[in-house]
Order: C-alpha cells, then sequence, then structure tokens
C-alpha cells in the first residue's frame, strides 16, 4: 500500500496590522490580527521541494498590508473577503483561501467629558472575529463569510438551576434550583450570502441579542441557555444561516463557611479554572445554503 | 563563615473569591484574586521543619473566604486592610502582613437598554488593584496602603514625537515629529494614610486623569507623558502620597508600502511584540510619609 | 424556513489527572490533562431545558478519576478508549464519545547519580497527545485512536533553503540557501487499528523519526521538510494509517550588523514572535480505513 | 508640599537574540531574550520632553545585537556584565545599569544514536537566568551578578508531611504525613564577586544540588526543603554569597473515590491550578558582600 500526500494548507498567521484613518480631524483606528491560509496545486513543494509555485507566506502578509491601505478595512469581514478573492482569482495554483481577521475593539478616550479625537482605550474584552473562505478558480468561486466573537465572558448571579440530570454509579452532583452561571462565550455564525449585510450593525445586534437572551433566559441547563440565544439570533437576522456557539461552564463553587460558624446563602464563591464543562451546540435555519467548509478549523490540522 | 537563614515569607496567592451582593433585587458583584503574605517568627520552620508557629496556607485562604462574607468587600482596599490588620493583629509570630487584591470590573448586561438586576458583562481589560502592608504586633501597628490598576491599554494614533536624542555608534533610529504611542499601563499610588478615603471615587478619578492627560499631553517621549500623567493625579487628590507609572512602548512600526507604488502616510502599521521599551517612573509628594515596604514586590524573591 | 437545532456536543474539559504507582519502592506516575466530550440524543436538554437524558460533566469528571484508578493509566491511549467506550456502552443516550489525553512528562530525579524512586523532574517541552473517538450503541461500536505530540520545538542552523519561488506585485522576500529552519512542531496520527499496538514504544519511536528526519532532510522548504518526515513514520510504521503535521515557521531574521562596521555571517539573529508561517499537510497510507471524525476539532465549534 | 520626579527607569525589554557559533562543523546555539535597564540623569526627559541625554531603546537593542557578535555569549553572566558595563562606562548621563538574561536551552538532535553537528531540540522546562548590575560612572563602578533558574517543575510522591501547625478559627486543614509535594522552582543566586567564576559549571552544579535536595531530604514542610535546598548550594559553592528561593506549592489534592466503592490509597490526584502556596526564602553566607539593589525587582514598579 503506497504511502502519498493528502491534504496540505499553508499561509501567513497572525499580521497584527493597526490601520488608522486620518481624513479628518477625527481618526478611526482598525486593530487587526489576520491570518491567510491557501489550498492548491503544491504538491511538487512537498515531494520534490520546488517552490516554483509558491507564493511565500511573506508576500501573503505583504498583501495583507497593502489591502489594508489600498482596500481599508471599513468592514473586517469585506476586507477578508476582498483578500481571499484576490489570492484565488490572481495567484493561479491557488484552489481555496482562507482568511480569518481578529479585531480588537477600542473606544475614544474621555477628556473633559468629550471624546477625544485621536486617543483611545481598549474596550472590553470581547474579540471580533470574521471568516472568509473561497473556493474556485477559472472565474467561477463559492464563497462563505463568517462573523463572530470570542472572550465576552457573562455571568449572572441567580436566575439559573440543573436539576432533574441522569444520574450513574459516578454520580455524586447536587441538584441545585439556585447558581452563578457563567461563561466566556464564543459564537460563529455563517451568512446567508455576503451581499449587501452591514456587517458592523449586524455584529453590533447580534451581539445584543445573545447578552439579552443570557439575562433573561431562566436557565434551566446551560445548552437550553445556548439555544434560545442562538434562535434569538436567527429569529432576528434573516441574513443570517446558522450560529455556532461554544460556552465552557465557568464553575463558581459556593464556599462552606459553616466551619466558621457563618451562613453562605449564595454570597462567596470559589471561582474555579479547571475542569470546566463545555458545551457547545448550532441552530440552524432550514433550507439555507449548505455550510461547505464553513466550519472546518481555520488550522486544518492543529 | 556561616550560612544563616535570610528573609522569609509566605502565604497563599490567587484565592478567586467572587462576592455577590443579594440584599435587594438589584445584585451587586465583586470578583477578586487575592494573595496574602505573612512574615515573622518562622526560622524555626525552615531549619527545623517545625510547624508549630505555622499558620497554613490553606488556613489563609480560608480566611479572605470567611473575611469576605463577614467584613464584606465594600472597597478592595478596606478589605485587603481588614485582612493584613487580622493577621498582624490575631496571629501571634506574625509581624508582617501584605494582602494584594486584583478586581475584575464587570457592568451590568443591557436588556431592552436597561440595565439587568443580577446579569453581568465583564468590562474593559483594566484590572484593578490594591495593597494594604501591615506591620507591627503587640497593639502597634504601621500601615501601608495602595491602589491602581494594570493592563489600561491606550494609543494616540498622533500627537507623539520622538527626537533630538543622543546618538552613539549603535543609533540607527530615525527622529519622528509623529508616531502613533501605544502602551499598557501599569499604575499603582500610595495613600498618605487610609482614613477617610473614598477609595472607589478616588479609583476612577485617578484612571480619568491618567486616560486624560495620556489623551491631552502632546507628546515629545512617553518619559515625558508619564510625568505629566502622574503630576495631574497628584496635583487633584491631596490623598495621594506618590505614585509609579511602568509603560511598555508597544511600538508600531510604518509599514513600508513604496515596494507596491503605494504611499503610507500614517495609516498602515505593524504592531509588534517583542522586544519593547519600557519607561517607569514616579511622581511624588514632597514631606509625605515614607513610603516603607509599599514598593517592594509582592513576591519578595521571585 | 424554520430554525432548527444542528449538532450539539457536551463535556468536561481539562481535568488534571496525576495517577500515581507505588506497588513497590520504584513509584510511576503519569500526568494527564483529560477532555471527554459526549453527543447524542440530547435535543430536549437544549430545547426544553430537560436534563433528564443529560449526564453530568461533574459525573464525566468522576468517572475519568475513577477509570485512572480502577483501569489506570498503563498507556493514555487505552486509557482514552476505555472511557470513551464506557460512555458509549454504558450510558443509554450517549451515540458518540470523544477523550482526549495530553500527558506531561517527567523523568526521575538523579541523587548521586542514581535516579530516584519517587522525586520526578519535568522533562522537556513536548506534550504528548491521544485521542480516542466512539461512535455506536447497542453493542456495535466503531473506533478510532489517535496519538500526537505538540511543542516539541525543533532548530537546525543550517541545512536549510528556500528559493525560487512564485513571485508576484507584492513579493520583496529575497532568495537564500542557507538559513535559520524553526518549528514547534504539532504531529498527531491515526492508526490502523488499536488492537495489538504498543502505545509507548511507538509513540517513542515516531518521536525519534520525526525529529531525524528533521535534522538529516537537507531542507528546501518546510513543505519538503514535512513530507520527509511524515513518509518516514508510515514507511517504519505499518500500524500508522495518517500522520498530519502542523509546523509554524518560527522566523529568525539575520541582524543587519553593518551599521556598526560588523559582518553577521549567519551568526546573530533575531527570534520573532508574529506574524510566522503555518505550514501543514497530510501523510497517508492508501488503502488505510477511513478516518471518519479523526481530524474534526476536540471541540467541535470553537 | 512641592511634587517633584521620583526614580525613573527606561529600557528595552525582551530583545529576542539567538546566537550561532558556527565555526567549525559542530555549530553551538545560545538562545536569549535579553532586557537592558538604565538609571541616570534623565530628569530633563521626563520635565521638560527634552530627549538630549537619552540613548533611545532601540539603540540598546542594537548594542545587545551588536554585543551578541563582538563579545559573544560564551557565558550569559559575562555577557550581561559586558552590556552593563558599556552603558555605565561609555554612555556619560548613566548611573546604573542592569542587564537581565533569560537563557532557553536546546540539545542536539539525535540522528542514528548521534548528536547532530546543527540539528537541536528545546530541551526541559527551566529557563536559565543571569542579571548584572552595574553602579557608577567616572571610571569607578560596583557590580554584582546573578545566576538563577526558573520554572524547574519537581515532584515527590511521597516522603512529604505537613503537620503539628498552627490552628486557629479558620483552621480545616488535616494534617498529613504522606503527601504530594510539588513545585516549580525559581531560584537566584548572587555571586561574591563575578571574577574567577566558571558559570556554566556553577549553574549546572547548583541546578543538580537543587535537585538532588529536594528529592532526598525527607520533607516537614516546604520551607524546610528549601532551607535545605539553599544550604547544600551555600556549603558547596563558596562563590556563592547568597541564594533565594521562590517554590509555588503546587497543590496535589486526593481525590475521594469512596462514592464509587473505591479505596485511594495515594494513587490518584486532582491536580489543582489556583490558590496556590507560595514559600520563599533568603539563604545567607555571613559576612559576604551587601546585596545592594541585587533583589529590587528587575522591572521596578511594575
Amino acid at each position: 500500500m503506497e504511502i502519498i500526500l493528502g491534504p496540505t494548507q499553508y499561509g501567513k498567521a497572525e499580521t497584527r496590522i493597526v490601520r488608522i484613518y486620518r481624513d479628518g480631524p477625527e481618526h478611526q483606528i482598525r486593530d487587526l490580527n489576520v491570518s491567510t491560509a491557501l489550498r492548491g496545486d503544491f504538491d511538487d513543494a512537498h515531494l520534490r521541494g520546488d517552490q516554483e509555485r509558491v507564493l511565500p507566506t511573506d508576500t501573503q502578509k505583504n498583501t495583507a498590508y497593502a489591502y489594508a491601505r489600498e482596500q481599508g478595512v471599513d468592514e473586517i469581514e469585506g476586507y477578508a473577503l476582498a483578500l481571499a478573492l484576490h489570492f484565488v482569482d490572481e495567484i493561479e495554483p491557488v484552489r481555496a483561501a482562507r482568511v480569518d481577521v481578529d479585531e480588537y475593539l477600542w473606544e475614544r478616550a474621555a477628556v473633559g467629558g468629550q471624546p477625544h479625537p485621536h486617543a483611545f482605550v481598549r474596550s472590553g474584552r470581547e474579540i471580533r472575529t470574521a471568516s472568509a473562505i473561497v473556493k474556485g478558480g477559472g472565474g467561477s468561486v463559492v464563497v462563505w463569510v463568517l462573523a463572530g466573537l470570542r472572550d465576552l465572558v457573562l455571568l449572572k448571579s441567580t436566575g439559573s438551576e440543573f436539576a432533574g440530570f441522569l444520574k450513574d454509579r459516578y454520580t455524586t452532583l447536587a441538584e441545585t434550583h439556585d447558581r452563578v452561571l457563567a461563561t466566556s462565550l464564543t459564537a460563529r455564525w455563517r451568512y446567508v450570502r455576503p451581499d449587501g449585510v452591514d456587517f458592523d450593525a449586524t455584529y453590533a445586534d447580534v451581539r445584543r441579542l445573545l447578552v439579552e437572551r443570557f439575562a433573561a433566559v431562566h436557565s434551566l441547563a446551560l445548552q437550553q441557555t445556548l439555544w434560545e440565544m442562538g434562535r434569538a439570533v436567527l429569529e432576528a437576522h434573516e441574513e443570517v444561516a446558522e450560529i455556532r456557539l461554544s460556552a465552557p461552564n465557568r464553575h463558581h463553587f459556593l464556599v462552606d463557611l459553616a466551619p466558621f460558624g457563618l451562613e453562605n446563602p449564595g454570597e462567596v464563591f470559589h471561582a474555579d479554572d479547571r475542569p470546566y464543562g463545555l458545551i457547545q451546540c448550532a441552530v440552524e435555519r432550514e433550507g439555507a445554503p449548505p455550510a461547505g467548509p464553513s466550519w472546518e478549523p481555520p488550522a486544518c490540522f492543529a
């Protein structure tokens, strides 16, 4: 049985680009971490060490910089898509390109209560994400665009239960009807099609809905909360085909203060590090276009 | 020449306490990382393995939990001080205690535009810090209280120069009159005395001043910006004896786009990781009480 | 178009288990980070908040501990497989289970040149990994077992070229026939079948081959080096069906010392952090059983 | 009461230098992370934004590179000292310089059982450290040289007790006469004087002694173990004036398996993350030269 080359992929990861718009007195900032990855006809590079068809990762980095200047970064989804299309359309051996962008968010510094025109403070802890995947070549391409966020840390101090669960011989967990529920949310959603979407507005509204549902749903389990969060997004946004949510259950354990003669009616908790529950689900729109490679990991074999 | 035991210290580091106040329908949250450290008459533990005078670090953790319930965590400075005083006053062999607290900040989740009573989102990236150091015993103690922040990430996209510097044979840096200035600020300040200070209000105002001065000062060097930031704090806050600022210069390098036929008038930057400049300074109030052990590292020999 | 629940998965991540064998005077240690994940008939938990069929993640953790005692951890592949089979065989609603194990390696402390019976030093930086995936139920299951490593940091100070590559308008990279080549390797391989494999011996030999080929192959590109590394593994190990390699190109840039009147004939380098190239490839044995879910990410939607 | 500038310091942190020696067919590698910091007459930079006396941190980085070429990096202590002396001797406003070096250790890749001449594998997890501090100017300087290590992870699976400790109302810890003792050791030692020391040989032997004593001492407390480790170093090495040890107590908690009908005679542990005990002590040689600034934190106000 012969030994053969399987799928391959290569690119430049984590190019840290800061794009300043300084057209008027009020500057804008977009602070990005850009990763590009290409697939295609690169077997000779592996099998024979022949680089003739290999566009260097250094060139991919240069292209990311140049596109930040030329195309600009009005919205990260559009920037990612333009870059991915470039690689498939203009670099002959490329059959598929993927561009992933993390965006770090900033707000204007306040001076005397007024937003400053060119000074900024990193805001929030969540990171906004976007991915564009383009397959094809020869003038015909298929495109997937995803948006998302990660490190959105949420906590509710009541309104969460966990009871009535399956028990086996290894079960020791007590049921509870009032616990702290906390997570660091990762959410990613794919668009039905990228044309005509106001990515910034959709991002803001999806984030709003996720936070609102997390807060407002009386939680019987993190599973149920995630479903309700995802469903609310799809109900409000027809342009979204599917959303996937990944939520570590960051356990907050009630500390036993009885040995010190103290009650602890849900007031003092130990925030534990590891292990943690990890709950994940997808919410889909029936009849939406197929996901294709949307949910493959960006670094394909890591 | 004999071999002897030098200074020693021990304690419990990074107890992750979440304190919920649920007195009414509107909950409050204080999310802490608490480290305690004791010095005193502990030579026998080292030299003879005799633990008779050693209060276990596990007990220190328990005490931190119990104090979060009994004393509460109205302000982290007060909580840290109460805990440090306890160890010095009530544990016989303890001659000095230090309590360091990091506080992770939360804001209320918004639902329908209204703040939710018991759901929260981690806000901002800066971490608020407090330290209390108590020395003494036998009824007489001396006390130092410090407050601070770290990971306050600031950037200005213009209004920063670096020119006219000393040059030697290893100097290649070009002078610039317009650059991006960015840092992740650590600030710590010590109070003249802890009595009567509104710690939460002072924290908020010091943070405001630091951001305002960073934004408003036309920077000739990060050194000068730091001095102006510190001076503004001491001018506005008589209760602050001294502030120390540590600011990595997070370099943003202008990308050379000329090879691609593009100008780059301060628009596309590479945000570099390492190395980074590190600029540090203290701003002091003449005649303030002595700093004592205020600026010793928390983990004394790390 | 209706909104429906898509794929779901849940489990307990990063249970840190240390298993000591103390049967004789010479102890053994296996230091693990265990993550379990289940799929199956859990829709009611999401859609209705009904936990009746949900085995708590806390129970999964308990099971991992109990299996470390009962089954032991002779080899992490066998331990992972036993645990995954348990969930599919004995927990009714489970249709698939995945167990991922990281193992941190230790060596015996040397005392007087002799290995100590119960004192250990963490060795090396690479982490050994294993995954077991079981699908099925009702007595009929399909099984995949993977092994691997990550954080194996390799460098060669010569014997690496990069030249003759594709150039476009964004290419500025100079060709080189002598550069530093460095990576932090992730490798994962799947077994044709798990029965009869000596996992510890295979692990040791695969690691040996990967290091040897990295060292010995004159590299025309990291792509070619990876192929040669993977091929050597499959040639030597018939029990391996496929190996996937992911290798960041940790760039070492020659420092320009000419401004200081110094030559730099490949002696002083700047080890850069970001961006980095990321080269990935699979090497497969034709006719091997299908990969099934082997290469899906462990946390399915992260 | 006037507001004045206090102590200041600035420098370039974390310059990642890799120095290859390629004089013969067998290459050598030294892989460094170098931080420089200067103190002196820099008030004008802060108070007036005047850089006339400020040597840029970029120049400090260049100097570190150039010295790696010119002076070489035979031993990191000598390299650090040469660099610190340069700044004090040759840069007029500098009154004190500190250079901290981390060294990442590599071993030769084995090919066919033989060490390869130019391929390397990162070895071990501990990081070797060195610091040189020079004060003075005008031809007269005082010098301190320190060596050390960090991230040396040690564990013993028996031979450790903790009992007979002080109890107060917050004490719940059970006494134990057989526990797992584990730490990630930081050690730093200062030399009586740097002249004539074989730094590489001393490093190797100090590391050996630390591991040996950790293993061989029957531990009644981590405090006692640290003292015995430090004492052994000073007894064997007259050139060492003082050693300081910082040891997190990485708690390994015995898992309660009784609910599953299983005994757990010291076999299955949970390796906890936080909180952790933190035990620190110094061991000194009486009559040694004064420590001066040796134990100040490198980043003075962080």
